[in-house]
């Protein structure tokens, strides 16, 4: 089984450092890894965030373990040379549509949230989010309005296949949770929303064992203030997702501690921390990599079937937790080696 | 001076009820009201929701006291018969644009936010959200792909003059309070963001004196959630102000107290709660009339130059929360109009 290695930009190769440790220690017969350049790396090395030879090792790959894109250096550039096209090309390339980003609390960072400690308790949610579609792909670009004024426009879409695939996946999600999911969307204003409103309910015959429910966007944004305890899967599409799981993400306390996969229809998949590159503090070894780490985890158990292994990774991560290991982002001072250091004890 | 006063549905009509019995009390010379129908009352009475003689009273009125729209009978109807259209059609046919809704914390009521209290406390900013442009106005419609499947799209656009006057509003209400702005976009994916934070940072030459950051919008509600302390002024386009700006009022504890102003070129306003019309609790005297009572002090502060009165009203509701009236949604057991009596009490 090939696994691709994009540690990217930032705080990016020491997290994923980090997080291949933890792999060599399961000692998983035939697990083999090639390396590959992606963002502001990419960029300043060969011109381009997301090189051809790159693509071709995802595209080879049983799984993407990716750290973080993103690099100031690269404000300037054009769009199609920016880091984080690397991201959206790798999304829309492999076709890995269906993001999922839990959001739990582990019980000893309770205290890390924003939110009252008994409100953060709560939160143990799944994001289902669409990342093919949207006005992230849509026609985009300049044009000048009959009075002569510079217009930016982006076009803003899904058609009732993208709809129906990952309503699918939210179903299913919630299936194997709980029970419940939530629409997010903005049906009182957007026709794309009206769709995507339709084409989940028509789904939903084929669920009678899940209860759906539908918000508008701004209403969940409330919600998962107000009392996020009271969800278990939301499905939404890829601009509301990215908003929603950012802002769960904190609710949660770090957002140092949240890990994603992103999943095509034959189960290939790309994981990834949920937070960005942090240059700030990159290269000091302040970074916190429990999400690379536990993204990591998420990689064995939906692309690679190695649940057992998956299992022991967050096992290990939570007994860390437990016996006091913390960085800096919790509270703790911690270097991003000894956090690796604290997981592999726990093994 | 004429106010139009517009109840709508739901808790609309409680809770501007007692908005005008605390305006009688202030014996202002010279006010007029007229009363008008919108939403899904004035579907049901004359089959839309902004008929021709309310647009009529809103044209000539100096500002408009408005409860809320929202009716669930509604649901079914075509976009454009919908409650929610009288507001978007308020916005759009005055020139509405520039919408205020600030979030500062009660200190009473530090203790209903989900936030914890030293967080929630520390909340005093102000939201500037764009509400005539944006993907909420573009075209929009149903389509069919070249593949044959049904699509929902809506255009988001922005030209540089929308951006501009927006830009101007959200420096000056800086320059009013602590001098720093935040422009939220999604710069990194979106072409209509490029092009606002083009223009943003050249307005901000003719603001020296403000500082000026720019963040992502995912990155903004994770800020909200973290640390809202960090925000003086928050200028955004109509999407992402929607989502933040209910984000923000929960944040502060319970919706029932947030006030917004929707101001024109010519600082003809319509005034509203930032909640909806809570169906639910229609007519059973649970509604909080706090938000629609400070919906109106801003109304005689920005339309009708009487920033004395609506210091008065503001300074009323801070006394009644501080003797300890409650509605429901604070926790405690006050009635609609009881709460309305607290405030009287205390004028
Ligand atoms: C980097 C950016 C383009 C990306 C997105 O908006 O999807 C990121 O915020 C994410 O959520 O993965
Ligand atoms: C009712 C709806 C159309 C409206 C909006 O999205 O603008 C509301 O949510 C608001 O924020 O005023």
């Amino acid at each position: 089984m090939l696994i691709a290695l994009f540690p990217g930009d930032g705080i990016g190769p020491e997290i994923v450092t980090q997080a291949k440790r933890v792999l060599d220690a399961l000692g998983i017969d035939g697990l083999a890894y090639e390396e590959g350049l992606v963002g502001g790396a990419a960029y300043k090395a060969v011109g381009h965030p997301l090189p051809p030879e790159t693509l071709a090792i995802a595209r080879r790959a049983d799984a993407i373990l990716f750290g973080a894109v993103g690099d100031p250096d690269c404000d300037g550039l054009e769009r199609h040379l920016r880091p984080e096209q690397a991201i959206l090309g790798l999304r829309k390339e492999l076709g890995l549509f269906s993001n999922l980003r839990p959001a739990k609390v582990f019980p000893e960072l309770a205290g890390e949230s924003a939110l009252r400690p008994e409100v953060a308790a709560a939160i143990d949610l799944l994001i289902v989010r669409e990342t093919n579609g949207d006005v992230y792909f849509g026609e985009k670009g300049f044009r000048t309005t009959a009075d002569g004024l510079r217009e930016g426009y982006d076009v803003m879409s899904y058609n009732e296949a993208e709809v129906r695939r990952i309503a699918h996946a939210g179903f299913q999600a919630a299936r194997a949770r709980r029970g419940t999911l939530c629409s997010v969307d903005k049906a009182n204003v957007l026709e794309t929303s009206q769709l995507w409103r339709d084409v989940v309910i028509a789904v939903a015959a084929e669920y009678p064992d899940v209860a759906l429910s539908h918000m508008y966007v701004d209403n969940a944004a409330m919600q998962l203030v107000r009392n996020p305890g009271q969800f278990d899967v939301i499905v939404t599409g890829n601009l509301f997702g990215d908003i929603l799981s950012d802002q769960a993400s904190m609710c949660v306390g770090s957002i140092g501690m949240l890990a994603s996969a992103t999943l095509n229809d034959s189960n290939q998949g790309l994981y990834e921390p949920i937070h960005g590159s942090a240059p700030d503090i990159a290269g000091q070894g302040k970074a916190n990599p429990l999400a690379t780490i536990l993204s990591a985890a998420m990689m064995l158990r939906y692309s690679l079937g190695l649940s057992d292994h998956a299992d022991r990774i967050e096992a290990a991560v939570a007994r860390a937790l437990a016996s006091g290991a913390r960085s800096p982002d919790l509270g703790g001072s911690l270097s991003t080696v000894e956090m690796g250091d604290a997981v592999l004890a726990s093994l």
